[in-house]
């Protein structure tokens, strides 16, 4: 069964609000197992609106609209799909009363406007919104079904889950479920590469990558009647990913980042952490203290973007900053130790690099970076080229730090290699 | 004339992603003088991209597509396109010389896929992308023209801004110009209601109010032949607001952050700055790291998540901590000076709260954020209660504090109070 969202609002067409009901309303319909396969938004106009209604009823299942539901008058959805549906509005009296005691819950007086929002088309099934005056509406022509909800996303939500999520299971029966293997280390090209064989013979459950900011994800989707058995359907795919991809996967957890991955692994093994950030200047630090619960393992950390800094807080020596450059493989190190006896930490990342757009040179280009992770004594350095921006540097260099302190951390606890398996 | 955005990605259908892209694009195309009256979204389906780009070239002047241009089999933009317009494709060899150069740079083997980003449509306006290997495309048949652009936000915006703005600008005579007055510290209901009378009444130039994370930005936009004829349009508007938001406004120039008005209020007035930065975790640093040359004024910071970090690095006493606790006016002082003389720098801010989900209580609710800005000798600390989740209240803390830098320098050098015009 397919489905198609269909947005209504001049704000969306003029970029002023992001459409984060799309998003949502498609994820939930995906888990449903129902297939989307247009999204559309148009503004609140009576032709384009009207043209907009009869497509999507023409090519998918349920067509589901949200927004312009509102008491003014140029809130037109309801008026123009129940005219494309060939259905009279009428006085609903349950919403008249639920539109009444609304605003005396809030000592308001109703305006003539707001009894426009009771009248439903003939036949309709009327779904009550508990959290705003726009009631929602659901309508059937034949097979193909029409979803009407309200725009704001603390109205449209509830009601889905309440009232739409139980209308679209009866239509079809049987779910959507996907797991997601998270992998930071191999780019997506290199990923594809080594998925191609999965990917060109996938049926059920079917495989995707996805590129994130330094990470790839691939979703495992299985299509089954309930999910116990899309489990089972997915879990000898997992199985291959996990032995293909090995230690690259930080996580087969929906939930977890990559951060939440390191920290978890700090906690597990009782580390305490202290980090010496220059070019990055805080960001490596502001990912890890989002992580609820960080402060257990997290027990400071030094912000050194001047020589200065880098010396008096870290003591890094002058000789090395003046032999080396502050952006090198010996600074990085002494940052580390540093950083970690600073605080007699177990642990302890350093990163310094030319984030850019100035301070580049031959040598040393714009996106040169060294991070140095101290793990109980022993520092291992790493050299990245970044590309981009100062912005993406920065970032990269902040992924590729969280990524080498798992990689060292998994080494001195389970004397793993890494990269192998 | 009439533009219309076309999204392809099935993480957008699937809803693993919201369509911030569109909202970009629509706020550009809006601000450049198109009329948007449609945004869609299609899956990497050939059959349905091609009908799409169909309809969407039958009704609109200009078809803005994002997504689809990567380097693997599912990425069938760039093909479908050219299909559509009768072009063939063929090798772009300054794209793959781009694409070679990426490569090298980074010291990795580009994989047979990765030559396929080089192909272009025959006669295509092609674009470098500095952030990564798809180039963006421009293609015009009679008098419709369709824009391909890559799918990531990080190589998409600045493609955008570099080389579609300016062929946009040049397809309609007369032009649209903005001009940007940002305001922090004054909620945007208020400054709705001090702008009423000036929305009301407006024509051209026209006045629209953005929300944005902290802050509250009023675009000034006036329809002339040309730059200076609009910038003459505007001005008395811009007079306008300044004279009744005063020292709120922290910039009238539309690439100036606040960060970046506060890193050049440092800079103007020589001061060098240090922080100490508790629940925000580097956040703050981060941000005025991201401004280029902030390393002429920001020397030093400390992340100070511990009871003990906060004695231990800074000097906080551990009676203040004991008798007031760690979020405490007493001990944001305490930070802030310690901050300072640590390094002697000249500008402190000190930042401690409670950024949740845990660890609040009644007395001292989850969202509750004290910072300190030290001034050469004086401290001034205050008290906020935000709201929101554990990232937002840490997002606040961060513009909060930016603001209250900017506001103690201008008071400390122009001797102003600050809030009086």
């Amino acid at each position: 069964m397919t489905v198609e969202i269909l947005c209504v609002g001049t704000e969306l067409l003029l970029g002023n609000i992001v459409n984060t009901n799309a998003a949502y309303l498609a994820e939930k319909c995906a888990s449903l197992g129902l297939s989307c396969y247009y999204q559309s938004v148009v503004g609140d106009n009576e032709g384009r609106l009207k043209e907009a209604i009869s497509t999507a009823m023409g090519r998918s299942d349920v067509v589901i609209l949200s927004g312009g539901l509102g008491p003014t008058e140029d809130d037109l959805t309801k008026e123009t799909a129940a005219a494309v549906m060939g259905k009279k509005l009428v006085m609903d009296e349950e919403s008249k009363d639920a539109i009444t005691a609304y605003f005396k819950k809030r000592g308001i007086q109703a305006t003539d406007n707001n009894w426009k929002q009771a009248l439903v088309p003939e036949g309709a099934l009327v779904l009550t919104n508990h959290n705003g005056t726009a009631p929602g509406i659901i309508m059937r022509k034949d097979n193909t079904h029409v979803v009407l909800l309200p725009g704001p996303p603390g109205e449209l939500k509830p009601m889905f889950e309440e009232n739409v999520v139980p209308y679209l299971e009866a239509l079809e029966p049987g779910i959507i479920y996907s797991q997601t293997v998270k992998i930071c280390g191999v780019g997506e090209s290199k990923a594809e590469t080594m998925l191609k064989d999965l990917i060109d013979t996938q049926t059920n459950p079917t495989i995707a990558t996805y590129a994130k900011p330094g990470e790839v994800h691939i979703r495992v989707t299985a299509k089954a009647d309930n999910e116990k058995e899309a489990k089972k359907l997915n879990k000898p795919v997992i199985k291959e990913l996990k032995s293909r991809f090995g230690y690259d996967i930080y996580t087969t957890e929906e939930d977890v980042t990559l951060e939440k991955a390191v920290v978890d692994l700090m906690l597990a093994n009782e580390l305490s952490f202290t980090c010496a950030e220059s070019c990055t200047g805080g960001m490596l630090s502001a990912r890890l203290i989002n992580v609820p619960g960080a402060s257990e393992c997290y027990k400071c950390g030094f912000i050194t973007y001047s020589n200065k800094a880098k010396r008096k807080v870290l003591g890094v020596k002058k000789p090395t900053l003046q032999k080396y450059g502050a952006v090198s493989e010996q600074v990085a190190e002494e940052m580390a130790n540093g950083a970690a006896n600073a605080y007699k930490a177990d642990m302890a990342i350093a990163i310094t690099g030319i984030a850019g757009p100035d301070g580049g040179s031959k040598e040393k280009p714009v996106g040169l970076v060294y991070i140095a992770c101290y793990m109980k004594g022993k520092v291992t350095v790493q050299k990245f080229q970044f590309m981009g921006n100062r912005e993406k540097i920065r970032e990269s260099a902040v992924t590729s730090a969280l990524n080498l302190m798992r990689k060292c951390i998994l080494e001195y606890f389970s004397k793993v290699t890494f990269g192998k398996k």
